[in-house]
């Protein structure tokens, strides 16, 4: 069991990962300061399966706590399931000293995260993220919120959590594909900061593959302390924390292009990734031997869902809507080399055109 | 026309106050940093009367702006109002670079402040509140949210406008009773923080009646500069900060036990500052001759509504319920003498019970 700190001043937390964490949830939050039960928030199959671990090891410290269920994916990131959390605090008699604990992926971080930030303006959170992804991306950093008609993530705060407890051991029983769409974040993180991380990926990949915690944590650990890093220096999302969102120019447009449905979020940051190198070594930045490195180890976490029939004119309208795209030019972040990021703010935007039309049309083959 | 600063750091912003800041307001923002056209949330009635002038000022500085409405008063503190508004900001093309400027009293400042404090996970906000009420509290300190069903405020967020403009003129238009409403929050701010200001208030009383913008624009003044006082302190609420709920903890009670349909919020204070100046003497912290000052001053402002057919036991279920109200004691803001305060944390229940049941059976009278 290993502990980082995201420094933030006195929002400052620790993020716990390890074998068995989620056995000793109750004792590691007690630790940290927490005095009375957490209200729970999570999604039914996850408390389907791993809720009796978690209130077991809370019911030793804590005694019993109020637990508020919600829907599994994406399409329950909505204002409704706030409003029910909302009402399924006030069932429970929360109050400004209450605090959430919330258990499940991406969407019970997000959602409940910002049914927190706005319960009484403000309680604090603890999150026990469930899936690779929530345990190096979403669960860091404080961003919370819900989805509306009109896009994704258009409400919400930031709302820094008080702990997040990432356990190794919760990841045998999610699904492969979870577990890869967690690790192309990963491997995004090395390719931002670390190309030591992508080397260890690389030679580690069956043993990651295969579930084993060493591997795991090490792989969780380090993109939880590389998102901590960008986020301990640029809380509010400006300059620095923009390179998170390397591969995600492309990506975001990617699933909104096949309305959502056809990749996971993962999956189209890894076809994103991919295009951003290869678009970067047309551009002359980036060499092509780190190109195939990258894009070979995408390929070996598994096989991504086809690029096979998305128009260039929705995925250029998707991009186009995205928060980043400014008239005139685009802003995106590409690659120096693995591990090192330039934001570059003035690509062509018939350039980048060109350059995905060729990607559409090759199925995404750069190298 | 002055300006006096609420210090809070990086978030640090003016308060304007003064005779045409109205139609200055271009200007003054302009002067301030913002470059873009606000999205402006008003109500029906405050456009009416004032809209234009807000308009034609704006446009010098900005060009067009776009225009929100909302109803007017605090039914409309809903999470109905709230999608209204996002929804607006959609139309109206608003991104993570716009920003809002809320012109109404508190609902309005608090709804849209709160519409700020989420669309995009925050984007920045100006008030010109239209009350004497708004101007000297809820437009200052951060405090935005909505009401539930289940109370009021429940929902809400700490987002820091980014500049404060409080026009004296506009307050010509002002019904009385709000008027008086709004003043009742000055002698708060004066009774917890300055005797000066209630004996001021007490020697212009007539003046400020009659709208003169010289001793409104020192009672706004004032108490802006006091309640920003405490908020610097303070931002998060906790001690320092609970000085401001001087005569809220009855207020609120009376509110709730009348379903809100009796009294304005400052005549509920006003009720509540009576009773917790009498209860003060009742404890020997408070001389007579400083609880008959404040409430000589609170009546000669205008009349109350009386407290008439309020049972007791329905007032203190009201305030069982209240936030700050925990089990075994209470704790209650009591004055020392006009203008300091002291946090008493061990009131009795049942002594205060028993000084209520004298107060509503005397209609009120602790002089």
């Amino acid at each position: 069991m290993k502990t980082l700190r995201v420094d933030l001043g006195y929002r400052s937390y620790p993020i716990v990962v390890g074998k068995a964490v989620l056995r000793r949830a109750g004792k590691i939050l007690c630790r940290l300061g927490f005095s009375s039960p957490p209200v729970i928030v999570t999604n039914s199959l996850v408390w389907r399966t791993h809720g009796a671990a978690l209130l077991a090891s809370l019911e030793g410290s804590f005694g019993s706590a109020a637990v508020i269920g919600m829907g599994d994916g994406e399409r329950f990131k909505t204002h409704e399931s706030l409003l029910k959390i909302y009402e399924g605090l006030f069932r429970a008699h929360a109050d400004r000293r209450s605090w959430i604990l919330a258990f499940g992926g991406g969407v019970v971080g997000d959602v409940a995260g910002f049914a927190a930030a706005t319960f009484m303006r403000g309680i604090p959170y603890a999150s026990v993220p469930t899936t690779l992804l929530a345990q190096v991306d979403s669960s860091i950093g404080g961003k919370v919120g819900i989805n509306v008609a009109r896009g994704k993530n258009l409400i919400g705060a930031f709302h820094q959590p008080s702990a997040v407890l990432s356990d190794t051991e919760i990841l045998t029983t999610l699904p492969d594909r979870e577990l890869a769409s967690g690790l192309y974040e990963v491997v995004k993180c090395g390719a931002i900061r670390s190309a030591g991380l992508l080397h260890y990926v690389d030679r580690n990949l069956s043993a990651i593959l295969d579930r084993r915690s060493g591997p795991l944590g090490h792989v969780i650990l380090e993109s939880s302390r590389i998102k901590a890093e960008v986020v301990s220096g640029d809380e509010r999302e400006n300059d620095l924390r923009m390179v998170l969102n390397y591969g995600h120019t492309v990506g975001h447009a990617l699933e909104a292009a096949t309305s959502y449905r056809r990749f996971k979020h993962g999956e189209a940051v890894a076809w994103g990734m991919i295009a951003a190198a290869g678009f970067g070594r047309e551009l002359g930045m980036l060499a092509s031997d780190d190109v195939r490195l990258l894009v070979r180890l995408i390929h070996a976490i598994s096989d991504l869902p086809s690029l096979r029939g998305i128009g260039l004119q929705d995925l250029w309208n998707a991009l186009k809507r995205d928060k980043k795209f400014r008239a005139g030019s685009i802003r995106m972040v590409l690659l120096q080399r693995l591990g090192a990021t330039e934001i570059v703010t003035d690509v062509s935007p018939s350039h980048l055109k060109r350059f995905l039309r060729t990607f559409l049309e090759t199925g995404g083959h750069v190298v």
